[in-house]
């Protein structure tokens, strides 16, 4: 009884939740310590201690009635305005509150942005590989998600592709740096690259396509890679942050969208997204992480665990013989499946029990994602199971 | 450049809403004290301070890893465990964990549970009048909402006309009791009569028609009124809950869905309703807020505040002339229109400084709701704008 669209989903019903729910099950079969799962984007770092005091302190301090309170749907004004200025500070941009509507998450922000924007046909490319719910929020709206294939060395998007497929029914382009599944982070340079090719676009075809910037991974990069603010290079830029990451807060729901002035229609879509925010269901991004998190905004989580993390697992992983790009952000590896079939090469993993995604989840098969958010300790006691998988393909070379 | 739909959305943008701002308008003006808002159901009572103390015990208590991480998407199996048998000693259900889902409030609830339902084109039924948000939730999925016509003497259901307007496309009948904006409770015999309707209707048409019970305002009954619980008299009922009004907690957004084993299909609707709360960016609950509430199941906000703002607010008007029927339950007055024009009679109150919402944003013309979940302050510092008000149509004799 079921709608056709859920018994599609339910049938394809995400390999990654798929993956970690088996985790769990292998977790209580073997004992946790034996089970080496790199499947899910669930950071193992705490919030930082001020995180939790900014909570406590907004429950002790504020009037309950505001706090638990209705407020304007895009959220309390001084939060809205407390996150403008600190991106101004930090970008140099010139927000105000108006540009700022507190959201549900990353995933929220991007459902209300793609249900403010697109009628039924719209097109909303992607560059391979990508965070594989963008289909399904893409297909919420009846839009129709249009891939780039991937540059499997660099993992640059490949912006000759992206101009050939731009259409006038091209509403949206969404991009993700630092990216999951790749860690790759976009440099100025390609940023500048993207932008021109979208100007252009725009000039040919007298359409406005929106350029959406996925961002939840925007304070974890290592080696001091810069992250430019894609504002200031593109005028038509939407950017969805969320505090899950960065704050490791993946559970409390809390994130923003930001719209600036430049966007063509601007007043439009900011009225927009804030009713789409109400009649979606969202309402309002919860009141509370709200305030807590307006307290923290210089706060990000151990930046410095992740990297340890990396180092130690991709030193590992080339040493045993895999081949993958070095991440200069987020905390996942894209390794290359030494077997054409990535799905076959995960499953040979767990019999290791180590727990893989396989790229085909992320559009770009021949390759398997590992997040790296895991205790330390997991990934020293994964290498002697990680040596055993190697030996099915490298022979003993290593 | 944004959609059709949303263009359509922000044009007739919530009455409710736009008369929120204008009285925040309207109370810098003249002050909040001599501005008379009973436009919004934004509860004035205090979440009760074992709640607050709840919230601050979860933080200081929890490993943060698990209390801000990622869980089920349906929620923490706990949380959704103790709800279950919170309901099965309330109301000798026998509910287990896996029946309830956490939601982003009772609209995140509504709009996953349609996402589960609907294919285009599908007919969800609503009595008039009805939260005028439903409208919106349908249409995000590209129902059709059907109306059917109010009793204006007792606002309980037409089930004669609900019976002619079932067809084949009937996939769901929504209900709300007690009810928005009229505050009637429906009785046992009523519930008895609409189980037997629907069953009537499913063996005639062959086909599964699921009775939505939302249920914001349970806890909200005066006098004695005992609210039914729906899933014990038609199998094919799911229950849409929030903490809202019960815990005054609107803008924290939480709740949960009931979705129970006796539901045709229900193996797949629970599962699609998981992935459902997923893909429409919700992910889940705010954790914190579910391993909060869980604590207070058997808290409620004091009910008797509210009922001493009815029973003022109820023999205010009625001693001036208006006509209106006393309500049982919520926290809503919806009082006749002395004139035929309820928009006109909102335009005059709002010469007074009391703002009223008109019944067109409930499906029924010719009255107007009245949220008395204002302080009792307010309602008596209204009295003498009131009678001005009645003035105009009862002439002198009040």
């Amino acid at each position: 009884m079921i709608s056709d669209k859920m018994t599609a989903m339910v049938k394809n019903s995400s390999a990654i939740r798929a993956m970690f729910e088996e985790g769990t099950k292998m977790a209580d079969q073997y004992g946790a310590e034996n089970v080496y799962d790199f499947s899910l984007g669930n950071p193992n770092v705490a919030t930082p201690e001020e995180v939790n005091r900014a909570f406590v302190e907004t429950l002790q301090q504020e009037d309950p009635v505001r706090l638990h309170g209705y407020m304007n749907n895009a959220g309390f004004e001084e939060v809205r305005e407390a996150i403008a200025q600190s991106l101004n500070k930090r970008f140099a941009t010139d927000f105000s509150q108006r540009n700022i509507l507190m959201t549900v998450g990353a995933a929220g922000g991007l459902n209300v942005i793609l249900k403010t924007l697109l009628n039924p046909g719209d097109e909303v490319i992607v560059f391979s590989p990508y965070f594989g719910e963008y289909r399904s929020y893409v297909d919420n709206f009846d839009g129709k998600l249009v891939e780039i294939s991937p540059n499997t060395e660099t993992f640059q998007p490949n912006l000759k592709e992206l101009k050939e497929k731009i259409t006038i029914r091209t509403k949206a382009v969404i991009v993700n740096t630092p990216n999951n599944p790749t860690g790759v982070v976009y440099s100025e340079e390609t940023i500048r690259a993207l932008a021109a090719a979208l100007n252009e676009k725009q000039e040919e075809l007298g359409t406005a396509i929106y350029l959406i910037s996925d961002e939840p991974y925007r304070e974890l990069v290592y080696d001091g890679a810069e992250v430019p603010y894609l504002t200031k290079y593109y005028d038509n830029t939407i950017v969805g942050y969320s505090f899950s990451k960065s704050l490791s807060l993946p559970g409390e729901r809390i994130g923003y969208l930001v719209m600036p002035d430049s966007l063509t229609d601007a007043d439009n879509i900011i009225s927009a997204a804030g009713v789409a925010n109400r009649i979606l269901g969202f309402v309002n991004a919860p009141g509370l992480q709200q305030l807590a998190v307006a307290k923290c905004l210089d706060s990000k989580s151990d930046v410095e665990y992740y990297n340890r993390n990396r180092k130690l697992l991709y030193d590992t992983l080339k040493q045993l013989g895999f081949s993958c790009i070095k991440p200069e952000g987020a905390f996942y590896l894209f390794v290359k499946s030494p077997i054409e079939d990535e799905k076959a090469f995960c499953a040979k993993a767990k019999e290791y029990r180590l727990l893989l995604v396989p790229g085909s989840s992320f559009g770009c098969p021949g390759f398997v994602r590992l997040a790296y958010c895991v205790t330390y300790e997991t990934i020293q006691r994964s290498i002697p199971a990680f040596t055993k998988l190697a030996e099915n393909y490298f022979g003993g070379n290593s």
